[in-house]
């Protein structure tokens, strides 16, 4: 093992640091349009008419574009991973504010904007919902007449035709029986947590450059799986996919913002019509009206023994998911089986609901739903123990989900390091010593938070190694690296299998006519499944290269000189090797009633998080003084990035925790800017430990699995819990801003501030 | 057989036409500068000093690089296929007229260009030699000090370290003992024949945008050796090759103008100096500097029995390949030992000649030699026969190399349709009738001609079918489409494979990452060789998807569905299959002294005409009214892309037979231009007939083999007999310009044209 463990730095360094690196952004095509968006200013209402009169005829305006333009061309122009319920442009009617309507087509951007700013639509309003308990009541504003399931899942198609509801999907998950075991329990806790609407914000916005040719078409895009928009864009045009040429560069970021179709519909759409290259690239400010993180809402009630062992759990949440579906009726249901948590309960009832509302969309962030999910039930774990008066780390020891021991749907869990993961947070959080309280204003305080995530299934993903006759090695990835190092990670998983330095190894990422199928970078599932489908394309080559060798002669075994080998084979320098690799995991599809599955997962994710905090007991504010991430990543290929990793997604989920959301005005974002949204800043950066336990994932490639989920999932709760230990008050909301501390604590003292007071 | 034999439209057809179709010449990238080139005025010389101050200082003009730059940066700039000898720009010498010195960089071409006006170069002159016999003589100017092999082909090793010759190679064949039989020999014939020197006009000429990376490297240029030109680059770099991307899209014809290596090695140069992209892109003037055909002295000898049988042949063949090698080497080799012509002979002696003189270097062009060959054996067959009171056409049929007979490197003969294409022709000539012999000044005439390529070993082609999971197939090759719809013809076996229509068939071509290796779109090769590694490729596809079918459970067959496939194995539209092919034919290397081998080619060429002509005889202009080609193309895979074939090489072997030639003043080309090179226009076309003999060749993709040089082989012979026929007199030179043929005809009646008189 010489290339795994190897902290290399990232293969791209370099080009990125010195501005050589491709971004969709950067790039220009002759003959080029650029356009600009016009979006709707309500969030429910018919379209009556648009206004663009003016636009069309300002200097430099190449056309404007509108839904039914867009009808033309493409006479079913829905589009969604999930549900085919999104319009390119809207159409008939807009459902939230920001909603693209009509698009301006000119050769410089600038003069672009400038005419959509003299674009006016008038609207019929209808009464929004946002709430997402709110839209499930039986006479909520509708936001979508039909349920329209895509077909690319087939256990969402029994949803199709389902009229007047606001439900996109009802997940429910059966097991042991609940009511008997509630009805048995010693003790029972109901709470309810609330996570509020955020963003994603790669600092690479999304931006595509579709590029028409001849019944052909190239398309450029900042996408995390351009295998799905490949088709995606097939299926909208009627064309068989490989008259569709995805391409990705490098992306700035990603985080579930830029998975499935996002603006390529709208690329494709406006390149078609105009018959010239067209790029969609959105400003940072228009990420807010783009794609987010589902606010959710999650009843959490717990049935508990004289013991102090979980009998009973059940769970309802609600996720809003925003006007159009993406991606997350997958959300509701594949993340929703883990709602009661790493936890060995044997009764369990799960219902999971997917809501529309007249709120941006929401898809998949870092964690696919589950940060969401562990602040709730690990603020509920931590009232439990409080409750019990036991201490946090040991009620957990007592209630874990250990290997062996069937998890919820049912599935035995096999190396997940839940235990492990709990042990070293309460090592390095120096648990069994007590902290220093604090005295006057401020205090202190510590907790924990751990969760776990099952990896998407079913999916597949391929890759190619192609030998050159120098013993050069280029791989085909559709994994994107988007800052995660996973074309180092594919590098050295080629490199160990043929021997070689991963330096020497090339990665080619994001090429839909090179690179197999993949079904995306996205769910921490690249070095796992992408790593084995690599792992195994590299095998295939090693083992023509051992053919190869035997056929000339070569002694046998794996040590010998590649360019002797095409040598001796040619007669000159020349020919190559391609070794294809494809993996699948095994996978046994849940009952669509009770949720249970021999095999739901290749395998489980696993992260915690223990923070100290103070609290200024006097303005609430926060300040985390230290914060200590752990996951369980299997064998590490790349220590240095995986590290970085984990602490990027500790740091995100910090912002999630402490500072961001998005404020609403009825149905206007009133912060879509980033001086009014705030992300952590390198100064908002407590003192962390971030570390990887040593394990092994028996599946994936040499032991390893996927981390870059992990970090998120105890960051909210731990800080939560911290203050809870600090202060005494609990919070079940998200963002944990000094306001919310503030009141909490007044509250608690019997002295509420007002609503207007902060 | 579905697919085979359809004469579907190129695939590429619409995007020419719509001017969608991508060449490099039209491509723009940002930042990119334009190089144009200050060449030598003198045939040999050194180089004293070059004046770029004037340039340098012009307003727009970003960098004049000489060789004395170029060296920093690569310290040992010399290129080329069979020997390292040329300079990317001039060092110390130069060696022809027209020799790149040094380069000027801007972003407008047009400055560039009137920069390059400004230069001027100081030169001491030295003896120059231009004819091809004239440097062989013991005391001829020297053209390179020393013999630098490349190292590619492992047989032209053995020349390393010459010193004082401008032998490049002598290759020799001996079979038999010719010396014995010429004694023995009833009737002893000795003719001379020589070809001029003439060029490619492919009517895109070479370009070359090279984009530098971090350490890495892309190339998007004009080539049909795409691979060659990644190993090339990579060595002058002494980087490995995975860090050179070459692309090739569409070339605008190559001829074998874009075989091995031209422009490439400058523009990687200059963007490396740069640190920007930089495209060379050269005028249609400056392809007469470039690569040129070789003229040839061919000296043939032949000894017959009192039965007319040839027993006895010796080749001796001098060619002149200019200033620096190319591929010259390799044609005097591999193409001198089909010199003796398709004819059953027992005693046979060649030697070949790749001769070094100050004249443009000069390459493979479509026939690789062979059709300079053919004129000369074929004029002397006719010569022979005549001598003998034979008819031409039973002459040959007394002679011929049959099937199951040795060629003369030993070889047995097979699949080569010598004696078809001969009937073939004889029977679409009417030969059996006698013809109109015309009156007065106007007489008619008619010859024949027949010539035959071995293909080009050792050689090896890859290929990849990528199946998605609609059904719709992607090829990747590195055979190049450059007219002659290479990518039809491999979307066409794919589908015969795979039970599709060819047209759902995208073929990717030109990509050294995405494609394997392929020795070179050249040579008459792609169709066997390509085809070969592309069937293959489709096969393991099959067999793939026959093993995913069985799986999951389809019955067995080829009949299945394939989205219902993958959908049956994935649960959604995913995945999959990639089958990889590589094609490496058997072949035995000669004996380096004999030229024995037991297998020299994996097949034949067969190819020949049959020509009309009018001459009038108080001009010496030929009007050739019938022109018949034939060719072997084995299994037919498009009909009438096989058809338009034929008759382009015809037409092209037509200019070089009666109206094409460069000429020269000393070193100087002083035609340099098309309005005064004469090139065949649609107005010169004769009435033609072009058609291919049914056959099948065992080894070949469903019994297909190669056509892009075997039109090429019989004009220029046919005419010339054709002429003999109709006024008597033998012309053995080229071109047969109204000049030569009024010259002969006065000569024959002892009145001959002063010099200086037309």
């Amino acid at each position: 093992m010489s290339q795994m463990g190897r902290s290399i730095p990232r293969l791209e360094a370099r080009s990125k640091v010195t501005g050589r690196a491709e971004y969709v952004h950067n790039m220009r095509v002759p003959g080029m349009l650029t356009a600009k968006i016009f979006r709707s200013t309500v969030a429910h209402g018919r379209i009556l008419s648009i206004d663009a009169e003016e636009a069309r005829g300002m200097e430099g305006v190449y056309a404007v574009v509108t839904g039914e333009d867009v009808r033309k061309i493409i006479p079913n122009p829905y589009f969604g991973p999930a549900f085919h319920d999104q319009p390119i442009l809207a159409l008939d009617k807009v459902r939230y504010v920001g909603e693209a309507v009509a698009a301006v087509l000119a050769s410089d951007p600038h003069i672009a904007e400038a005419a959509v700013q003299t674009i006016s639509a008038e609207y019929e309003e209808l009464e929004p919902v946002f709430d997402e308990v709110e839209a499930t009541l039986p006479n909520s504003p509708i936001v979508h007449d039909e349920l329209k399931p895509a077909g690319t899942f087939a256990d969402l198609k029994h949803l199709a035709g389902r009229k007047n509801t606001n439900i996109a999907l009802d997940y429910q998950l059966r097991r042991g029986d609940v009511d008997k075991a509630f009805a048995a329990a010693v003790h029972v806790f109901e709470h309810e947590f609330r996570t509020q609407h955020v963003l994603h914000v790669p600092l690479e916005s999304h931006a595509s450059l579709a590029i028409p040719g001849e019944g052909t078409l190239t398309l450029h895009t900042s996408s995390q799986t351009p295998s799905f928009v490949r088709m995606e864009i097939a299926r909208l045009l009627g064309w068989p996919e490989n008259r569709v040429h995805v391409k990705v560069p490098f992306l700035g970021g990603g985080y579930g913002a830029k998975v499935y179709v996002k603006v390529e519909p709208l690329a494709v759409a406006l390149a078609l019509i105009v018959r010239r290259p067209v790029k969609v690239a959105l400003t940072m400010e228009e990420q807010f009206y783009t794609i987010t993180k589902h606010p959710v809402t999650f009843r959490i009630k717990s049935g508990v023994d004289k013991d102090g062992r979980i009998t009973a759990r059940k769970c309802d949440v609600y996720w809003n998911g925003g006007a159009y579906a993406d991606i997350g009726p997958r959300v509701a249901q594949k993340t929703g089986f883990t709602a009661p948590g790493p936890y060995d309960i044997d009764n369990v009832s799960i219902d999971s609901y997917e809501v529309y509302t007249n709120r941006p969309p929401a898809g998949a962030l870092r964690g696919f739903g589950v940060p969401q999910l562990v602040w709730a039930y690990e603020s509920h774990t931590d009232l439990i123990a409080r409750e019990l008066g036991l201490d946090p780390v040991e009620y957990r020891r007592k209630n874990i989900l250990r290997d062996g021991r069937p998890h919820a749907t049912g599935t035995i869990m096999k190396d997940a390091g839940i235990d492990a993961v709990l042990d070293r947070i309460a090592e390095r959080m120096n648990w069994s010593v007590a902290i220093d309280r604090g005295t006057g204003r401020i205090k202190r305080g510590r907790g924990i938070g751990i969760g776990f995530k099952a990896s998407i299934s079913p999916t597949t993903s391929g890759a190619i190694v192609n030998v050159s006759a120098d013993g050069s090695v280029v791989i085909f990835t559709n994994t994107i690296d988007m800052g995660q190092g996973s074309d180092t990670a594919m590098a050295q998983l080629a490199a160990e299998v043929l021997n070689i330095d991963a330096e020497k190894v090339k990665v080619v990422h994001g090429d839909t006519d090179a690179a197999p199928y993949d079904m995306g970078t996205l769910g921490s599932r690249s070095t796992f499944h992408m790593g084995n489908a690599v792992k195994l394309a590299a095998e295939d080559a090693r083992d023509k290269l051992v053919a190869l060798a035997a056929e000339v002669g070569l002694p046998a075994g794996t040590n010998y000189d590649v360019q002797e080998l095409f040598r001796k084979r040619y007669g000159m320098r020349a020919g190559n090797i391609v070794g294809v690799g494809s993996y699948v995991p095994s996978y046994t599809p849940p009952d669509p009633k009770t949720g249970q599955s021999a095999n739901v997962t290749p395998f489980w994710m696993v992260g915690g998080a223990g923070a100290e905090v103070e609290v200024d007991t006097e303005t609430g504010h926060v300040r985390v003084t230290k914060l200590v991430n752990v996951a369980d990543g299997g064998k590490i290929i790349n220590p240095k990035i995986a590290r970085t990793q984990i602490s990027g997604g500790a740091i995100m989920q910090l912002g999630f925790t402490l500072t961001e959301r998005m404020e609403f005005d009825g149905g206007q974002v009133t912060n879509a800017s980033f001086a009014d949204y705030k992300i952590p800043g390198f100064r908002d950066v407590p003192p962390m430990e971030s570390e990887l336990i040593a394990a092994n994932q028996e599946n994936g490639p040499f032991g390893a699995k996927g981390i870059g989920e992990s970090a998120t999932f105890g960051v909210s709760p731990a800080i939560a819990n911290a203050i809870h230990d600090a202060v005494g008050v609990r919070l079940t909301s998200l963002p944990i801003k000094a306001e919310a501390v503030l009141r909490a604590l007044r509250a608690a003292q019997g002295n509420p501030l007002a609503e207007d007071e902060e």
